[in-house]
């Protein structure tokens, strides 16, 4: 008999009923081989003392092992395992001085082997960022009235059932009127998708444009996050330069009379990485290309909502007479990154294949935020906290940008960004960057080394600073560190 | 000289000021073709009269637009459009007689032509639904005391900022000892990939595993929703018959002998749409398969805690040896769809390459519900909750099939189902479901019409008939509509 006594173990403490530890402790000794099928298990009264239990927990255990087809009970002989079970048959362990790498049990595309993991951005206390928003200033209070006020009402809890994959209709219509009173983007609901975050629309977007081998035009220097979805189509990246004028039209309008291409992605409201303002006749010279070469033209304009010195340039869906043109933009860049709330603008034939395509991924967003969303739109709420943050941002970015000027003008070229959220910072050549995180890091700061800016095009000792948030004191001592280092 | 007098009118009731309102008026007439290249725009004193204004509200709007590039000021001579500004050209209007359908602007793919809006299930009052849970019994008073109390620690706003694309490292852990309490699957939070719903993870699964004209087994009948998450990636889906103990994997074997394939796809614990369970012998053989062809398992657990009868089967994910299981899981079912959070159990750099993948998707998931979620697993609420449930949901279980066979046997056919939120109703074939569906919708009743669990291999006259989200005297109201229109 196998030495029960130590292979079982009952815990008491637990909510799982002892019978059924029991049982679950046979089905692993079933399944790891130790006891093989015709076996017999020990008689009830035995094991019931070996392992100090009740006969009957035994009984009950073993009824439940015959229910569930593990075992059988055999008339005046006994419970055996199951005679007719499939031994399940184990990997051997790599054999001594063989390599130690296990094989895979299966394999998977290798898109993704030298992926790092995501970046969590919750732990460090002080952090010079890519450029996001100060969730200190996140109208927490309001939201929570929201929700609680969603729950008070009779049929509240409606919008915990399933809703549909283009998002709260409530939220939609909020976003037309929003989108229309700064944007003067005049839409329906229809031509609206809640997505979560300006990501997803970048990624439904490409999925259903591109196609393996398919060209689409992007920015010499380029979001890298919108890169990589669009490579994971397998579409052919061509990169266009760009300036500071934003991305160089004339040079596409050259490529597209040997090439067509299925679409355009620009930032134009503050291009990423380096916070450029695309001009109006590249604009409007964009809108005639996509007209006449029949492409789609990306907008992605997920920092609308800051911009400091004059009036916020319309965007291209704004003047878009032709239909060209997938808006993409996000709250959640304006409220807090883990409250993920974006929205993407199109045909309404476009948006209805876009949400068949998001009802794939994930069926709907988070009802219950879209409906405290729309509520905070509808407040007024939204459109106050815009405004406060706009304020302290623009203040925020002036001292940041006087501290970078009188302290890291030797180390550090940069133009003050007419808008968004972060400097773009050209640092000196002779300023190795990944010791320079690693130097700060080591100093209480946490600032990333560039590799994120750099594609197989774009090589630069540069990379944003995030000035948005900081507070006053946060940016003398974060600034203060890395002057010690790089000056 | 244009109209201004009618084309140029200012709200002072918004928040826009009166200058961005004239601006982006002039940026309309711009666009739209009314103002060309070199047009003179009016004096301003001659504007300031006819729209009623003040003279320098027209001069501000004048510098924004020469500021953004729209026009350009010529010295002694007044404000132009600018003379270089490329013309939006615009398409024509389909002439009377053509078709009536404008060109589409740009192409994208046509997989979702057909597609039908998601459905939203908010607005019913009264529904048989697919198999929902009742979002009544949900402990929204617990998950608002976790938000709030987030909220009051000093470093509770941290959970807004942007968090791993892998999800909450607390709801992670969490997760690990309630799938080893209940399941005996003993895993660690390196294993685990927090998803938005089981949708999420069988799309990533789909994705990683599958290339165009891949094979993947599964189900004749089967869930639709991840049968058209497999044929996005172009896959080819082979059909193995299902039976009373589950999927046939002798079947399987036979057709093992001539293809390989990259993955089975089953709910094992209640299959979908039927509910029946696979049993062990099955199961076994399954894994063995795996192991010598090396295929995935993608084991779709949706409803494990639902089991009303005996102790629920172990999944194929806690006797799986070798690694060749994908393991998906949700709690959005047991607490509420809306709440969308799951999760998907597999090898380490499995996970790594789904993080990576949902990092393109959407960043990252909702992390202060997650942190709720986690802290709602420590303090043994969420344990609580899905055992006031479970016993509230047999009840509900047994008093519907109790009403169907007294009152619908005529015209149902169905087993009692073991668990699971939802019975199998096989109904008389002379009775039309669509025809039942619009009757139905008429008398108040939101029943479906039997589409969704029909697929190319699987024609049937039989639903699903979820009781799980009705209390008793909607039952009995619902279950007596259906009576009067199909018995």
């Amino acid at each position: 008999m196998l030495p029960y006594k130590s292979l079982i173990k009952v815990d008491r403490k637990t909510s799982i009923s002892l019978h059924i530890q029991v049982c679950n402790t046979f089905i692993s000794l079933i399944t790891n081989g130790t006891l093989k099928p015709s076996d017999a298990l020990p008689g009830s009264r035995i094991l019931a003392e070996l392992i100090v239990i009740n006969r009957n927990t035994v009984k009950l255990a073993y009824e439940e092992l015959i229910n569930q087809g593990w075992a059988e009970s055999i008339e005046r002989k006994g419970v055996f395992v199951l005679a007719r079970l499939p031994i399940i048959s184990r990997t051997r362990l790599p054999e001594a001085g063989k390599s130690n790498a296990p094989q895979k049990a299966f394999l998977w595309t290798d898109h993704f082997e030298d992926a790092l993991p995501g970046k969590d951005l919750q732990k460090p206390t002080l952090a010079i960022d890519d450029g996001f928003p100060d969730v200190r200033l996140a109208p927490v209070n309001e939201l929570m009235r929201e929700y609680r006020s969603l729950f008070r009402k009779v049929y509240g809890k409606k919008y915990l059932k399933y809703g549909g994959s283009r998002g709260s209709e409530h939220l939609r219509v909020a976003i037309c009127n929003y989108l229309s009173n700064t944007r003067g983007l005049v839409v329906s609901a229809d031509n609206i998708l809640i997505t979560k975050g300006s990501q997803m629309g970048i990624y439904l977007a490409a999925q259903l444009l591109l196609q393996p081998g398919d060209p689409i035009a992007v920015g010499i220097s380029n979001y890298g996050s919108a890169d990589a979805a669009f490579r994971y189509t397998g579409a052919n990246l061509l990169r266009i330069p760009v300036d500071s004028r934003g991305m160089n039209v004339d040079h596409l309008e050259k490529l597209l009379k040997r090439k067509k291409i299925k679409a355009v992605y620009i930032i134009p409201h503050h291009h990423f990485p380096t916070t450029v303002t695309m001009s109006v006749e590249r604009r409007m010279k964009l809108l005639n290309l996509a007209k006449e070469h029949r492409f789609a033209i990306i907008e992605d304009d997920y920092d609308f909502d800051f911009h400091y010195d004059n009036n916020p340039y319309l965007p291209l869906a704004s003047i878009d007479h032709n239909h060209n043109v997938i808006y993409i933009g996000s709250i959640s860049k304006t409220f807090a990154p883990a409250l993920r709330i974006g929205f993407m603008v199109g045909p309404a034939e476009f948006i209805q294949s876009a949400s068949a395509l998001r009802d794939l991924i994930d069926k709907q967003g988070d009802t219950l935020l879209e409906e405290a969303f729309a509520q905070l739109f509808d407040d007024g709420e939204m459109e106050r906290h815009f405004r406060k943050s706009l304020k302290i941002y623009k203040q925020r970015r002036d001292l940041f940008c006087q501290i970078l000027r009188a302290d890291l003008a030797k180390a550090i070229t940069f133009r003050v960004p007419e808008g968004g959220l972060a400097v773009w910072a050209e640092f000196d050549k002779k300023i190795d960057l990944h010791r320079m995180s690693e130097d700060a890091s080591k100093k209480g700061l946490y600032i990333d080394n560039g590799d994120f800016y750099k594609n197989e095009a774009f090589v630069t000792n540069a990379m944003r600073l995030g000035f948005a948030s900081l507070t006053d004191n946060e940016m003398i001592k974060a600034l203060g560190i890395l002057k010690k280092i790089i000056c």
